[in-house]
């Protein structure tokens, strides 16, 4: 697999261009001013890589500890021995590194009296990073000094990011991969973009602009969109790439692909199974080779997760279909038209989520249901399409159809077939004990049996048949009040009554064609 | 949600017990003999961190680049300016920095003509860590050095192995994500646990023994297995943990849990839908923080990513499940028994791979073949099951099964249900242009209709029937020998041919139940 990273030469990431440069912090801890005001005149005008500096100052180991606590970002502690106490300037450097765990600044001890402070000892026993007599400080040793310390101090700093951005992406990754839906995750990604780069940074950074797309059967589909894209879901990527992002298009091999250019950052990712996940975010700049670095990363491991919940969506579209096929299948048979599965499945589904399942159960629910009569297949033409009232023979054979929808499902152990066969098994139970096939009353109905019969039912009830019209809605509450406690669960009418306007929502949302003649 | 990260208190990992201590690697550059012997001197019994030293000798620029090349350890470099030239040390300084792209030593420049090498100059030019006279170096002095140098050196390594050990974590992730199959996957998280711990370690961390399982309704089945445990596919996770270990069972609220016993290391996480994926090693060790710090971050992106592949996987099986059941409804019609579809289906997917197609392609075709015969949905009763020969009238309403099916499934833009259209209408097609619906002949006829029609046939041939009793194997052969470029594509009739035994082995793995008495 190839995998390929273009970086546009047009931009010129590094140095970093869009701040004037910050300063390297300096803190000097001496109880004497002249300490001080010889130290900055010292280094008067140095710089190191093209930063100034920027001199703090505390006159006693608490004051540089506060410094310390404020400026999370000093690169350089002078640190003065004796101050408030024979040993201040110690205390304050363990207090560094144990209380206040800053393990980057680089600390240089200074002391003036070397005979209080044994160097070798000292240089031991703290955790410091050079030991220097006052002496010593010349113009000249100062400079290297603070390159020396500074240098360090920038390396250390340089992987600490480095490590953080990783750690970032990881902690993203694993954020993402917690998302159920294929479009929180997608939206996901399109967040953390950003805050994978710049967890701290500010306006250019929040203009987010972005689209995550998936391409199977040759359509590139924006799954979720960001900023001015948020109105773009569903619509074909290709159209909003700015024109000198597109090309990345043209290669079809599989493998990764990056490039940023002026317009914004494009990342893609054909897998071999021929699909494509990209990702898109309008007007972003990276300052470095290390945000380069981290982008790739991210969008490498982004993409690849992408692609499998991609085809986790896919799957559960592809099922979701099949149940259906399979539910049509049956009504195909017993000549039934129209959508009856589909808003028996959404009513069931919106009664299991206003009962109070959980997201999980409801779901299978509205994925199972369209199975509720899958017995039917079992029962002989002649008495499924008879036009005649069942004789009693008939009426027994045909009522067997729940316990062969049972039979056909109930030994799988996949969680969406065991719910189908608890359906079909209790779909024509009633609360008060009269159903069939088993005369079950109350709660001894799954409840799933109980939702599916009132969807079944309602259903039913609202809609034109071959043998009778549609009722209006009047007449099926009337119906619904009436049964309640005898056909129905009580609460479940109730929920019902209670969200009326929802569930006739759904009865228009799939109407039924234009009834066709009898064939 | 809860993340809690057990380190069991008994397990003592800093400071690393296992390995005498490495020393630190310090390089001496120059090609004054005496400046090699008085720093070992003035260093010996000189240790930082537990840890002593370990002189490198090179007396000119020259051989000071080859040692560095050969030791990439290397903490710190003692580096005289002047050797073979006036300006060799700073030669060298910058080839290790920029030829070599070694950031990490700590170079130390000791001149002992200052005048040569101006210090404000040099430090300022050159990426050196210090600079000093060689009349500067006391034994004290150079103690301090040292330490100054090793402590940079030190967090430099740590931040950097941290940096990598997520930088590993974050490859393996990306690498995880594109295997298809969950036993891959799983596999591939035991194999990465280690190599993300220590990449270069050897016996110990080779030694890996370790399960990956997932559960789902309530059964925690080992997915992969390495080592000893290799043979443990399927089983239960629970009855291989050590005891140690397996109270982390126990708490089935959602989250992270990690323990590590003198058992080994145990990490689960329980998603919000009920699902668990654990992941054990036994007998890891890790040999500090930041060993437990990367360990951690892998388990929780890896489980969660396992925690996708697996309902993916689960999607797949129940999909799998469905179509199985939607082509048994339409076969529980038309009074058929036993495994007929899997047996096409498997047939059909064997043809597929031997006859070149794509894993995904052949992979298609075998979940697609049960509904080949989907449109007998709408054969009445009275022609599917009529015990006499069909009349032509009757024949006429029989063969539109082909097209019903097309029609039922082809609308779907789901690759399985539009693979399953394409055989629907083709299966029966003939090489030779006499078969139905259309009449197509040769390529015309779509690769999975073509090798559909051989499964169909090939496995009604050697199976019982109602009205016929298997066929023998000699009979078959002559039988598709005969319908070469007749009924049959000839190529796959040459591949059938050609790995018949393998045809024959998928007849005998799902053999149909004794014969029932017709009802």
């Amino acid at each position: 697999m190839n995998d390929e990273l273009i970086f546009a030469e047009e931009q010129i990431p590094e140095p970093g261009n869009a701040s004037p440069q910050k300063p390297w912090k300096i803190l000097i801890v001496d109880d004497d001013e002249e300490v001080h005001s010889i130290t900055k005149l010292a280094l008067r005008n140095f710089t190191f890589d093209s930063r100034p500096l920027q001199f703090l100052h505390a006159y006693s180991g608490q004051e540089g500890i506060e410094q310390l606590t404020e400026h999370t970002d000093i690169a350089v502690c002078l640190l003065d021995v004796v101050m408030e106490s024979e040993h201040a300037g110690l205390d304050t450097a363990r207090a560094i590194r144990e209380t206040l765990n800053n393990g980057f600044v680089r600390i240089v001890l200074r002391t003036g009296q070397p005979g209080q402070a044994p160097e070798e000892t000292i240089i031991a026993e703290y955790d410091i990073n050079d030991y220097k007599e006052k002496t010593e400080l010349t113009r000249g040793k100062l400079h290297t000094l603070l390159y020396s310390c500074l240098r360090s101090y920038r390396d250390i700093i340089s992987l600490d990011r480095s490590r953080q951005g990783l750690e970032r992406i990881l902690e993203s990754s694993t954020q993402l991969h917690q998302k159920t839906y294929l479009k929180d995750f997608a939206q996901g990604i399109l967040e953390q973009i950003s805050a994978v780069l710049s967890p701290e940074e500010d306006a250019f950074y929040a203009k987010n602009n972005g689209v995550a797309a998936f391409e199977h059967s040759g359509n590139l589909r924006i799954i979720a969109g960001t900023g001015e894209y948020s109105e773009y879901e569903n619509n074909d990527a290709a159209a909003v790439l700015p024109e000198d992002c597109r090309d990345i298009l043209d290669d079809t091999s599989p493998g990764f692909r990056s490039k940023l250019t002026s317009s914004g950052f494009i990342s893609l990712y054909r897998s071999n199974d021929e699909h494509t996940g990209l990702l898109f975010m309008r007007d972003l700049k990276t300052r470095n080779q290390l945000e380069n670095h981290l982008l790739q990363m991210f969008c490498r491991n982004a993409l690849t997760a992408f692609e499998n919940i991609s085809l986790r969506t896919l799957l559960e579209e592809s099922q979701r279909e099949i149940v259906y096929l399979l539910g049509d299948a049956v009504e195909h048979r017993s000549k039934e038209t129209g959508f009856h599965l589909r808003r028996v499945s959404e009513i069931s589904y919106l009664l299991a989520q206003r009962s109070g399942l959980s997201e999980e159960q409801a779901g299978f629910i509205r994925e199972a249901a369209p199975l509720h009569d899958l017995g039917k297949i079992a029962i002989p033409d002649a008495i499924l399409n008879k036009p005649d009232k069942l004789d009693a023979t008939e009426w027994a054979v045909m009522k067997t159809h729940s316990e062969v929808g049972y039979e056909m499902l109930h030994s799988s152990d996949k969680p969406l077939l065991k719910m189908g066969a608890e359906i079909a098994l209790d779909h024509h139970e009633r609360w008060d004990g009269t159903g069939y096939p088993a005369g079950k009353a109350g709660t001894e109905i799954s409840i799933a049996g109980r939702i599916t019969a009132i969807a079944d039912v309602f259903d039913a009830l609202c809609s034109r048949r071959v043998y009778k019209p549609a009722w209006d809605i009047k007449q099926v509450e009337e119906y619904f009040q009436l049964q309640r406690g005898l056909h129905f669960d009580p609460d479940l009418v109730d929920i019902l009554f209670e969200n009326l306007d929802e569930f006739i929502a759904i009865q228009q949302r799939f109407p039924d064609p234009e009834p066709q003649p009898h064939d």
